[in-house]
């Protein structure tokens, strides 16, 4: 019983080391974190403590303001090795001003873009970013432009519900998060530290 | 034009502000973080860092051991709210020793259980503890049981690729990352700060 476990587990192994030989190239990608699922932006905020772990420095950009004082910016903030801007003044539906969501978009991605040309910054989270898009706040191409001239090592994660095509052609990774089940639709308020 | 956008923003803004009003109950939950791709663990240690910048009490117990010394763990481990556990000898293919993963999945549940009564903790994360279900490592019983007698406001987050049903049975809030496409299948080797 237990030889046949270890044998089995002998050829897995073989297996994956076959697979990481393989994987030998060494630059920075594009991870695109996108579906309706909870779990998005958290995972960039996550991979970014990672990141931080191993010393590299980080720039987050939020293209969406939900409200004032996330947990998030409370923690990271006064990071040494962390840039936070929250731009935006919220939901579409919040302000009802096209004009005005125009214009704070155009000023995020002015923010963020100097970013993609700083070879000093190792990992850029643009937070909710894919919105800008969706609602044609901000065109892609010039977005696409910046990410494909970057420094070779930079890591760039985007999140938001629905990713521009354009951006998707270029994504190294890219995971989907789907809503099985969500605790809000059970009745369950927003609570600090899960939600914001 | 534009009054048609605000239009539409505030129709929509009504729905939200009812949607909200009607998720009125306060308690912590459950919350799954499954499927193939990546952005499983990483979710779970940003909300982590989104509950420190609240104040909340935190606690890991990382099931698998992958690597000595991830970015996760040199970031929080010293962190005066969180306390890290790393058990586990690695992936079942790199012991090829069932006796000895049973030993290890027992103890790190050993060591998880005492949380789900320790009122003082505010968010539980049981890092790839699924795969202990999966291999028949341990019983999810005992595990369901200890999570349904949980303090009433803890939040518990469980990461693994597939979930026990059970599990999925009790569970507040499902995601499911789906790997749409992966870096390290276009030979891209794996980074510290982005995969460990």
């Amino acid at each position: 019983m237990t030889d046949k476990h270890q044998q089995r587990m002998a050829a897995k192994k073989a297996v994956m080391d076959a697979k990481i030989a393989k994987a030998t190239e060494e630059r920075g990608i594009l991870i695109l974190m996108k579906g309706n699922g909870k779990g998005k932006s958290s995972s960039a905020f996550g991979t970014m403590a990672r990141s931080l772990g191993h010393g590299k420095r980080c720039a987050v950009v939020q293209f969406l303001k939900g409200r004032e004082e996330t947990g998030e910016l409370k923690f990271f903030r006064d990071h040494p090795m962390v840039d936070w801007h929250v731009m935006g003044d919220g939901f579409t539906w919040e302000t009802q001003n096209k004009e005005q969501d125009i214009a704070t978009a155009q000023k995020a991605w002015e923010t963020a873009r100097p970013y993609l040309s700083n070879p000093a910054y190792d990992l850029l989270i643009f937070d909710e970013m894919s919105y800008m898009f969706k609602y044609h706040y901000l065109d892609v191409e010039p977005v696409v432009e910046a990410l494909q001239q970057r420094p070779k090592h930079q890591n760039v994660i985007i999140t938001g519900r629905t990713m521009a095509t354009p951006l998707q052609e270029i994504a190294d990774t890219i995971s989907s998060v789907e809503d099985e089940r969500h605790a809000f639709r059970l009745g369950v308020k927003a609570q600090a530290g899960i939600e914001f």
